[in-house]
């Protein structure tokens, strides 16, 4: 089951040519989320070429509108293109009146249902279940109601081992039965143990941290994570301005990462002010190596 | 003075990579006037290099989507940008509060002022006052209230003959008495009319109408303009899904320059479906030959 990440837009407050506004998605098995929708997010789709009907669940961090002004126009689109899939929409709860006064003029029926989940849980929360995830929400410190979001895959059937195939060459019926939990048993009677035959594949995770303030309580919540999108709207220099502003710096981004034990951190949300970004980089893998700087259009794959 | 007038967006409903959606811009005399905003206005705006602070007057066509989804940002980008000039918005009501309950949640107090004029006039009605320009409204015939507008130049002061001058070769000073409508005294004591040497620029005039069906009594509101922008988002035949839809087809849109006498016609608001745009522009041409198909970006100078 393929797993990847497609950053659309990695900029802050104002979009520029070079990035957009705050909005990533996730690919798991041709199921799409999509975390956040700054304005000319839809035209970002486009561009990157993804397949926008895909989408099932859209989760908006918080309502700054360089967070959700693209979501509007994005809703209005999929029904000019006749949507039929109902589509979940996660959010602060002002967002659901936002969204009705505006589509109300343009739009009588939509042609696709939508399901309004509102978030105003102060704690770790589980806010949708999919077949194969489940994302949870979680407060950020930022300067209005703002949720950070934890997508983990969920255990899935173990898978039969090849060597064990190679070794055997069982016919594929038993193949089935192992799959389903049962032992092998060997033409001669021998018996294998289920567990010695197949294995686990890893749930993999991803969590989408912006905007924050430097949140400690955060690397709980993200623990062992194999990617973290973390913001780092600053670097170091600026880490007052930063807290003020309820951003993190780079340096803060990465101490999370390593408190957190994350796999690989990717930073994002970058001010406009920055065109060092050999500097901007580095400062935070000199806390934690193994970062990148997301950019308009990269994807991370996880599994292919 | 200065007169040009820049397409931002010329595509219908959803955006594409070619085509954005609606806005057209206005530049007299470096004051900016822009005309509808659809989402991905503010980003075209850096695309084309126009200094959206000078932006003093908006003006919304209607509330379907495509036509305002990016005023938010833009008021939104403004702020952040630290924006001192007031900035006036000109729209049906209810665009009011839809602006107000999106921005409350971002921005406690905008660094501007803006002032907000409702269009709710069923007939020719002037909106806008400037030192250089008037504006007038006019309602247009669509699935919901629509304006259509002409921005209008004031009569400017009469120019000194460049004739007059190279032949008499007058004192500055001279010069100043003669714009501000005195005689010309030669130092002979003989006395040439203010009128025979000095003219009148003409009042260069544009007239935005989209989006809007086939309607006749549009003609005499834009009687005469010099740059006539009409939505064509069909060929004509589609007519009757034209008809249905509230919008034109080449051929109406040309039939309405026609009737208006206007100087010349561009063609905007077409629909994604066509590619062979020269048969597109062909239908137009037939009934009014100055046509020519608006591309964002373009920009046409009535005057240097």
């Amino acid at each position: 089951m393929g797993f990847s990440v497609t950053f659309l837009g990695t900029g802050a407050a104002t979009p520029s040519l070079e990035r957009g506004l705050s909005a990533t998605i996730t690919n798991i098995d041709q199921t799409l989320c999509l975390f956040d929708c700054g304005e000319g997010t839809q035209l970002q789709l486009k561009k990157f070429q993804i397949k926008s009907s895909n989408i099932q669940h859209i989760f908006i961090s918080h309502l700054h509108g360089d967070h959700f002004f693209g979501l509007v126009g994005l809703l209005f689109t999929f029904h000019i293109n006749h949507r039929k899939n109902p589509l979940h929409i996660y959010g602060p709860p002002p967002l659901k009146e936002i969204l009705r006064i505006q589509m109300e003029m343009s739009v009588k029926e939509l042609s696709y249902s939508t399901i309004f989940h509102s978030l105003n849980s102060d704690h770790f929360m589980e806010v949708c279940e999919d077949e194969k995830f489940t994302v949870t929400a979680f407060p950020l410190q930022h300067r209005l109601p703002t949720y950070g979001f934890l997508l983990k895959e969920k255990v899935r059937p173990r898978k039969v081992s090849h060597q064990f195939i190679e070794n055997y060459h069982p016919p594929y019926t038993d193949i089935i039965r192992i799959k389903s939990g049962e032992d092998y048993v060997m033409p001669n009677g021998q018996i294998i143990p289920n567990q010695e035959i197949t294995f686990l594949e890893p749930q993999l995770s991803f969590a989408y941290c912006l905007d924050t303030a430097f949140y400690p309580p955060l690397a709980e919540m993200v623990k062992n994570v194999d990617l973290l999108y973390h913001e780092a709207t600053f670097m170091h220099d600026n880490v007052e301005l930063a807290a003020e502003k309820g951003h993190s710096t780079t340096i803060q981004a990465a101490t999370i990462a390593k408190m957190a034990s994350a796999k690989r951190l990717m930073l994002g949300h970058i001010s406009s002010r920055y065109r060092d970004l050999p500097s901007f980089i580095n400062e935070a893998r000199n806390i934690f190596p193994e970062t990148d700087l997301a950019e308009d259009g990269m994807t991370i794959t996880l599994r292919k």
